[in-house]
């Protein structure tokens, strides 16, 4: 088993997104890589099988420290709208602070390939998983509806955030994500909720990021 | 110009549909598509420039026609919730009717090739136009909320219902995917209204189809 931890690992994840973001996953060599994470090519095999392990590595080691991050952020609330609310804003937030990795995760992630799609979908569990707990939790709460089906809402909240972000990395014109998360918390934080009122964005969320 | 129409034409989009879900769209060889149109390999390059022209291809005639019909269906309607209910009774309905053309569409056209996805994007604009018109529509009446940016709310109905279907296609467990129809429904019905009341899923629609 390849090592997965150390400088020249997370140097290396950080230069593919760079290359992949900049030629494509199918453009892009691993030589290239190497270049720019500054290792000789024979090192990249010591901690990747193949170009595949080195787009399914970037994506756990991505995936995991927002999923991670993201937790411990909602951890200390108490109210599902503004867990809600936090966890839209990190998203956003999150691919807007960097548009390669959106790029590689919007995009170049998206392949048809039966073995990455397996791998990413095992590695997204997780987030699934944080937003089904935050819809289980709002249900509990008495604040969203509790005839909804948590996976089925899952679906929706996750389907919304990937579409919206989606479209921003394709987009030709250039705007903000993040100015985008106040419209896409009401409409869905409406939807959720028990009664249709959903309370406003806590706004004192934005500028913290 | 190659010829756009015709039995031949039509024959070959099927088969296209058929071996690219079966083999993945890099695996899928236009000999074998021939062969399962009933053709000789010469002849596919009669209507298409070469596979990439095969899978546009197959995906505006597939998409052109399901744009079509949802607006001829749609035209009668004078309710915004209605119309909503019906388009999405529609998607469902469209991929369930056709396990091949849901595997192409939610996953086999999911590629990161450039020159694919600006062809699908162009393509797909019309039935985005669809949406957001039915969004202007229910706004203008009174039904949909006035505070709504169409276009965000236009990523969200549309990203909702993509990936309800892609884990439907994903699934290894088979279930019904119109059997979602109602709860995505009354999700994004109440997230839509402007007082957090939507009517209840128009009932007399499921059984049409």
């Amino acid at each position: 088993m390849a090592k997965r931890t150390g400088e020249k690992y997370q140097a290396i994840i950080e230069a593919a997104v760079k290359v992949i973001a900049g030629s494509g996953y199918h453009n892009a060599q691993v030589t290239r890589i190497a270049k720019e994470a500054g290792v000789a090519d024979g090192t990249i095999y010591l901690y990747f099988e193949n170009k595949e392990d080195v787009l399914i590595s970037l994506f756990r080691t991505k995936m995991g420290q927002f999923t991670a991050s993201a937790e411990k952020e909602l951890s200390n609330l108490e109210d599902p709208f503004e867990m809600l609310a936090r966890l839209i804003h990190l998203h956003f937030s999150r691919l807007q602070g960097d548009r390669n990795l959106a790029a590689v995760l919007q995009i170049e992630l998206r392949q048809s390939d039966p073995s990455i799609r397996k791998n990413i979908s095992q590695i997204i569990k997780e987030y699934y998983n944080l937003i089904e707990q935050i819809i289980k939790y709002g249900i509990d709460r008495g604040s969203f509806s509790p005839c909804m089906n948590p996976n089925v809402a899952r679906k929706i909240v996750f389907g919304s955030l990937d579409e919206v972000a989606t479209c921003w990395v394709l987009s030709a014109r250039r705007y903000s994500l993040t100015d985008l998360t106040v419209p896409v918390y009401e409409l869905i934080a409406r939807g959720l909720s028990t009664d249709g009122k959903a309370p406003p964005f806590p706004v004192e969320i934005l500028p913290l990021h």
